[in-house]
């Protein structure tokens, strides 16, 4: 009887256990809750000149002096911001590669070089991430998992964007001077990177709602902010649902790279739907520039707009506790050239992770 | 006294359980040991017509009768044979996309257009992945661990890959008939989609041994197989030191697409290594073609090579109990045509999955 009893108890303490620790993770329809959570222990930005000019200028860890970091290609030169940027983020927190168990990078050149030259010589397990701009919430959100899984002490989240790789990849040569239609953005020079760590001191990564591809046939390459506001929709209503609160829970949803024009689509929307975001809601591609005096149209985008945004100015206003909850949600147009040329249309997707 | 006994017992399972199921999953440096595991419990590989005459022709599960799938282009054809990979597997497995709480897929086109275009329309939670050839071990890692971490019931991992779309990115129009060197590969036009779950029939994940990028200095974009070998031997050798094996521990070990130059470095690295494959080492680029009769030169490559081969074939062996216990690991080489031009090397990669 007695022994009965014991059984029980430690039968009821372990499925307790289990279910906070191990099972049952998920909440609704597309979102999971970490059981330990992944703490942000560091987090870095760095930018280039036009971005060192603008409103967040002293929020940034570093600011670059040569866009080309001495290299011979606009392609090595996000290679070399990125791994700058993520050495830097090690040795702020007082690590060296070998105390990292794993990379998760990404980034918006073709095969994904951006990362991959980067990283090359970290010698650390690597998972290459494409998300195109929504690739630090997902390097985030799978990291955080990693973590929270057991599979991991400490993962690097890394991701990058080049204003002159990309204007060459995507659209024309700079020495072409194409014209820039008023809703298209600007790509943000810059790299983002933020350790993760099962304790520390730090904000933590609580949920994580992944994102739906949505394709609402959006044909215009030079309006990603509407062609990403209905993927920003779809997963920011999933993640209320889920979770059953309001916008008000969080002091700021950040969304990676919409501009002006993926803003005001997405708060319209949202508003549509019965949440009213427009209270909280920040844009890292409305915040990193001046808007008008830098000539930007709608804004920023880039992997390194929301990277360099939330590594290198939210984190610490999270980090001295000015905001106590953030959405991050990272929004990316999953299309290339081709495809825009074949006619076709932009599907995005957005992912997001809550930061307490 | 009797209170304590139990709460020391309590406490004592309660350890125990969270050894077994909740931390501590990683060994040695690289390798992680799932606690429950993932089954994997359907898997398909589709093919083009090219790959159905070779000797796996009665392997696979479906062999296209029209490589262009009834599109406007190549690219649209992979995304098409992707997202038909994808839904014959859920039809299989007897699931609907609601059933699947995440999608892992990533391809060898700019910006991964194969997986974006293609699942754009199944409504599934996704996370894109560049890994180049190595994106179907990629994809099981990551989807493995999701399971077994507690974040999904059933994952989807599918990736591509098109010679046509591939020969037109990567080398020159299929019109401008280009001459292959002998040490060239030939991409596979193939697609291989698994479906993991936390519990089910089938073969097991029981592993993971994630891989560093290896940059060697290979700079010939011909000779994949020379670049991608020695990052298939750091991995490989990780994860026998790491569970401390030997090679005969498994029935076969599986490359992805080395080659038949490939593999032959591999196998001569790995005994001066101390660790003789020969007898077990198989590699899904050799398997898939009669290399001299189907002039491949050095065999088959791609994503879709590693993902037809064993979604198709290898895991057809495993549920029939033809094999027990199998090393999947698939190369890839992280470089672009940019890249090569610009006189960069390759940087390689390798991510190993066991299976039971």
């Amino acid at each position: 009887m007695l022994a009965k009893l014991t059984d029980t108890g430690v039968l009821k303490h372990i499925s307790v256990f289990a279910e906070v620790f191990c099972v049952n993770k998920r909440i609704g329809k597309q979102t999971v809750r970490l059981s330990g959570g992944a703490v942000i222990i560091n987090a870095c930005g760095v930018v280039g000149q036009k971005e060192g000019q603008g409103p967040l200028r002293s929020s940034f860890d570093e600011i670059l002096t040569d866009d080309r970091l001495g290299t011979d290609s606009w392609e090595q030169a996000e290679s070399a911001l990125q791994k700058h940027t993520a050495i830097l983020t090690a040795e702020r927190a007082g690590l060296t590669p070998g105390d990292i168990d794993y990379i998760f990078a990404g980034d918006l050149l073709n095969q994904c070089i951006g990362a991959s030259y980067g990283m090359r010589e970290l010698k650390i397990p690597y998972f290459g991430l494409y998300g195109a701009c929504s690739t630090m919430a997902e390097s985030l959100a799978l990291g955080a998992m990693t973590i929270d899984g057991g599979f991991a002490e400490r993962v690097l989240c890394v991701t990058s964007s080049h204003f002159c790789s990309a204007e060459k990849q995507f659209r024309n040569p700079l020495e072409y001077g194409g014209q820039r239609p008023p809703s298209s953005q600007w790509t943000v020079t810059g790299a983002g990177c933020a350790i993760l760590a099962k304790s520390g001191q730090g904000p933590k990564i609580t949920h994580v709602t992944a994102g739906k591809i949505v394709d609402m046939g959006i044909t215009d390459a030079n309006n990603m902010g509407a062609a990403m506001a209905p993927a920003a929709l779809d997963t920011l209503t999933a993640h209320f649902e889920d979770l059953n609160i309001t916008p008000d829970y969080y002091d700021m949803i950040l969304t990676g790279d919409l501009g002006v024009i993926g803003s005001d689509i997405l708060v319209k929307l949202m508003a549509e739907r019965g949440f009213d975001i427009s209270g909280m809601h920040s844009d890292c591609g409305k915040l990193i520039f001046d808007i008008d005096a830098q000539d930007v149209h709608s804004g920023g985008s880039g992997c390194g707009c929301c990277g360099s945004v939330f590594c290198g100015h939210v984190y610490k206003l999270l980090k001295e506790k000015k905001l106590k909850r953030v959405l991050l949600m990272a929004t990316g147009a999953l299309m290339n050239t081709m495809t825009i040329q074949q006619g076709e249309s932009i599907p995005a997707i957005a992912h997001a992770v809550a930061i307490e």
